[in-house]
């Protein structure tokens, strides 16, 4: 599936899809409320949890902290219909248009990206709320 | 920088700014128009491409291919300017909203991602134009 000998161009600009893994087995993933376009969850997949999710229409991980496929939602319920996947020029990243059945964080919040960092502030106190 | 001593609870609801960087020194930097929402660009950031970001208010990235601090736009002059930096509950992922010069992708293209994957197609023809 990795497939390392197709050319520049044809990774750029054709119509093939060569996901570029890295050394991990990893692409990004960034899926994305398909109706606010809000940033929902970052997260990676590897070629089984690419698979499963296109197959499935749900949203897979891999989970680097427990090592293990991961179906978003399994625990929680709140799964990511997946509306329309995007690929980058050198397809080493995807984003995911979806609905959310709930809140996609496992906090409670709608979105895993509920703060602000102030770029100027001391990292001591320098996240705040987003919807502030 | 990295500091792991900080309870889970602080990491995901506190103030306090203590990014975690992977065993490659990485965390995952997403660029968002600020005025679409689009998906600009997906790449990574070390410690010190975070620190110039914060202090020139231009998007600085760790090149994993080249192995150095890229500032985005240094051969295109299309630089990506700071406007809010969001971070997600466990502090490895950054959704920045940027306003950018020109287009972000080097195909020239407004963004990375211009093509959608059809999820049930063949893999050799799985891509098409995401304007269409």
């Amino acid at each position: 599936m990795n497939d390392n000998s197709v050319s520049r161009e044809e990774r750029e600009s054709g119509s093939r899809f060569v996901p570029k893994f890295d050394s991990n087995g990893l692409l990004t993933a960034v899926v994305v409320d398909v109706d606010s376009k809000d940033v929902l969850v970052v997260a990676f997949m590897n070629a089984e949890a690419l698979a499963r999710t296109r197959e499935s229409g749900n949203v897979h991980f891999w989970s680097r902290s427990r090592g293990r496929l991961w179906l978003k939602g399994e625990t929680s319920g709140n799964f990511l219909k997946v509306e329309k996947m995007l690929v980058d020029c050198d397809q080493d990243a995807l984003v995911i248009h979806a609905s959310p059945d709930g809140p996609t964080c496992h906090t409670g919040a709608r979105s895993c990206f509920y703060r602000r960092l102030d770029p100027d502030a001391d990292d001591a106190s320098a996240l705040f709320s987003a919807s502030r």
